[in-house]
């Protein structure tokens, strides 16, 4: 017996329908994009995840890093439906083992992300999961933590990439997925 | 033709195994119990939330609702599993529209909880879900929430109950579904 099992039925779906644009916030000037309408609708929130997932299994992923906390919303789901194992990035003080760090410079100082000294094993293909690239801190640092395990990056998934804040740059020796491209100003 | 779809294979795996115990953390007498090692391991992790995800299938959900940040690492797959939305539960300040919050008493003083005042719509079945079930602040200030924007608590998952702060007698009212039962102290 042949059994034809359907492929995945590509949903026609504009996912920046779902991302909110708040004006002047954090502070005049810039424009932020909300992501909750996106995670709010079953069908939307599904695509999106259902995209990064269609990227990983094009390699072969061992496990999904994401930093807290919309990281985790957009990487568990992927970790889940590829059956891998998820690994927090997390701010100071949070995790309760040995954990390793590596700071970034934000807008105004320096900010430290921490991760479990066990969170990767060496050799192993990890997938960085994010909602966001924008300067590109977060994601930097984060593969610093992964490579300084022994980890391979195979890759770093965005749901929005601001492209006119250049994070791109930063990571550009990795490959990079990003779902939707949006500028940070008007 | 009749198709024989094969029901989900019951995993023997005793979840428990794969909860770090950390003795006096976060201070004497405390035993934390740290969900990394389970988060971690592809089958550990897939097969916790198919059991959330099972037990929310014989109800009719709308909403996953999921405080910051580990309710995200639990809530998000099963929303995901099921195609549903997401509302995240966060802190003060991190979400970037209209909100509404909820106070709990915390060991030392109070703290604050807010969602999006348009995360549920009026009438939705919404189960909340979250990595543990400690003294029940966390889950009864969402209760409020989600209460107040008019959903309907149909159930509360969570990964770990620690029996002995009896949160369940907190939110008896409501359907409570907990994977693994643990004593705060030893």
């Amino acid at each position: 017996m042949f059994l034809y099992l359907p492929k995945r039925k590509v949903i026609k779906m504009n996912l920046k329908d779902y991302i909110a644009s708040i004006e002047n916030y954090p502070k005049e000037g810039i424009t932020f994009r909300d992501i909750s309408p996106l995670m709010a609708n079953g069908k939307a929130y599904h695509e999106s995840i259902k995209q990064i997932v269609d990227y990983a299994k094009a390699k072969k992923i061992d496990c999904i890093v994401g930093p807290e906390a919309r990281g985790f919303i957009m990487g568990c789901p992927v970790a889940f439906e590829l059956g891998v194992g998820f690994a927090p990035v997390r701010k100071p003080g949070k995790l309760p083992r040995k954990t390793i760090c590596a700071n970034y410079k934000k807008e105004y100082g320096i900010d430290t992300l921490t991760m479990h000294k066990d969170a990767i094993k060496k050799g192993q293909h990890v997938l960085i999961v994010d909602d966001l690239l924008a300067t590109g801190g977060t994601v930097l640092a984060t593969i610093e933590m992964v490579e300084s395990l022994g980890g391979i990056v195979a890759g770093c998934a965005f749901l929005i990439e601001l492209d006119d804040l250049h994070g791109r740059e930063k990571i550009h020796r990795y490959d990079i997925k990003t779902l939707m491209h949006f500028n940070e100003m008007l």
